[in-house]
């Protein structure tokens, strides 16, 4: 066995990035760097042939997105943030809308398998079968975006959703909300299905109140069942002061649903969301929101995307977690 | 020579689509017309061998789409259309978001290319001379969707924009509007643009109304530049009594700012809005917008795509025009 690529970052005193962007050719190498590293190089009869084979033939600076729902307001969102990266890194997105439909997303796997794409990122987190063993015998690289991935292999970039919805709940109820309603997503979905829903429920004991069962209800996500849920919500003979909603789509549901009822909101009702898509800023009351940074998260899914092709020696110890922020709009008022 | 897809067509007694479909397999052709125009292939000696390859080999199942901006309401509701119909013909779709830069939408063009798709649905209207180039030479069927074709040389499935502009501003002045403010696009992009504002002009013309200079300006379809065209109306001396946009995204933007300065909508002032995006009826009041009809310009998109794919002797003699519906919501009032 030669040497490796991290024997000539250590004998450069360099790190394995700079020894790659070197590798890859690269614009902004400064001249230093370059004759440093191929000095190395050359006494260390590093062949740079295959890695520079994995590196620069063969790439089609192809990225492929598999995006749950192209009519959710927070896949766009996010998906225009990583557009605007990946743009700037050269790269080209190709999106796979599976209209959550595990059939589908094998099917674009494997289209992006065929193309040759440099790598997949993945904004979904149901798994069957057949797709982990797409991951796990996929020759690019993988990397999940505001979803947790299904094992440590694979590199997510995320918030830490169990703590937000926590943070969440606890803002309420330190401004005064004791009957607090929660609208959550599917509990086999981990990531905002489940545990946005524990972080609510962790709150609420830490504070000692008890889930009122009227209170608490699942949809999917989407407009209408924020709608619907709000709907059985305010037909029962008790209203919660604030509804959290798991997600913005729910959280503009369950408005319009309030407003159609011809409550005023926040007078007669708070609404909190969570996300941080567009939507929040663009209905009137704009809409109080549990944020995940969504340029940040565009920008890092593909920096890291970035590294994981050029290259092929990059590790990572655990997931990149990102902070929310809870940006309070007009939608939702203190009690005291 | 032998003879031609037209020939069995014509001596079968069917049309040319009917052979096709029997030579592409499809499932549900009589079997009258099975045995009938097999019968013809051999009489003929039709050789559907090369008919055969260009229908079945080489065939990748995916539609490229060029979408000028996912951000914008209209193109991921069109898109979504688009999405169900081409899924349940057994297509893939893979999305190049342009960000309506030509040099990605070269890019896109190029990449779908090769990975030789089976068609490129384009969503965008603004070309340069590589991009037409690029047209002319290409393999595979291009169709345009909601946006009229550079050439009759391509087929546009859209709307009339120019007569649905004109009935929305005659609906407007018919109900007792007499200081109608137009908000448009940019004039250079035909359909949307410069279609839509002579059918805003001339329907005034035609009632006896002069343009106002004051109530016309002119943004970018985008949500932001409604609200800032509304901020410039709204500090002038005089309010108009209805507001016209060229598309929801401007419309909700132009509704965000009257109730930011405290106008009531439509007590106040109406508001109109151009797409039939879904946002429309998702935010409140909701919008009355004169709507392309979103679900059918999926579908036909889809459809005559699959025609262009699987007949290449398939022509048309015109564009498809769809109907446009004026969809009367809370945002606009009669003043009669």
């Amino acid at each position: 066995m030669g040497a490796s690529i991290k024997d000539v970052a250590q004998r450069a005193g360099v790190s394995v990035t700079s020894v790659s962007r070197v590798l890859n050719g690269e614009k902004y190498v400064s001249k230093a760097l370059l004759e440093k590293v191929n000095r190395v190089i050359e006494e260390l009869n590093y062949s740079p042939s295959h890695i520079a084979r994995s590196l620069k033939s063969q790439k089609t600076s192809i990225i492929g997105i598999i995006v749950p729902n192209l009519t959710n307001q927070f896949s766009s969102t996010i998906l225009s943030n990583i557009e605007e990266t990946a743009s700037a890194k050269g790269y080209n997105l190709l999106v796979g809308n599976i209209a959550e439909s595990l059939e589908k997303e094998l099917k674009y796997l494997r289209i992006f398998q065929n193309m040759r794409v440099d790598g997949i990122i993945v904004m979904h987190q149901k798994f069957d079968d057949r797709i982990l063993d797409f991951f796990a015998g996929a020759s690019m690289p993988i990397l999940f975006s505001s979803v947790k991935a299904p094992s440590s292999t694979y590199l997510s970039v995320m918030i830490d959703d169990y703590q937000a919805a926590f943070d969440t709940t606890e803002h309420l109820i330190q401004t005064g909300h004791v009957n607090v309603a929660y609208l959550g997503g599917d509990l086999d979905d981990i990531t905002s299905g489940l545990n946005r829903y524990r972080g609510f429920l962790d709150a609420m004991k830490k504070h000692g109140l008890e889930q009122d069962e009227r209170f608490v209800k699942f949809g999917d996500y989407k407009l209408p069942s924020g709608h619907r849920l709000m709907e059985e919500i305010i037909r029962q003979d008790e209203l919660p002061t604030v509804v959290f909603a798991a997600s913005d789509d729910m959280a503009v549901g369950a408005l319009n649903c309030a407003l159609d009822y011809g409550l005023q909101v926040p007078k007669d009702i708070s609404i909190v969301g969570f996300d941080g898509s567009r939507i929040t800023e663009l209905v009137r009351p704009a809409i109080t929101s549990m944020e995940q940074p969504v340029e940040e998260l565009g920008r890092k899914s593909v920096d890291y995307m970035h590294q994981l092709i050029v290259n092929p020696e990059f590790t990572f110890d655990s997931d990149i977690i990102l902070q929310h922020r809870l940006v309070v709009r007009e939608s939702s008022r203190a009690l005291m």
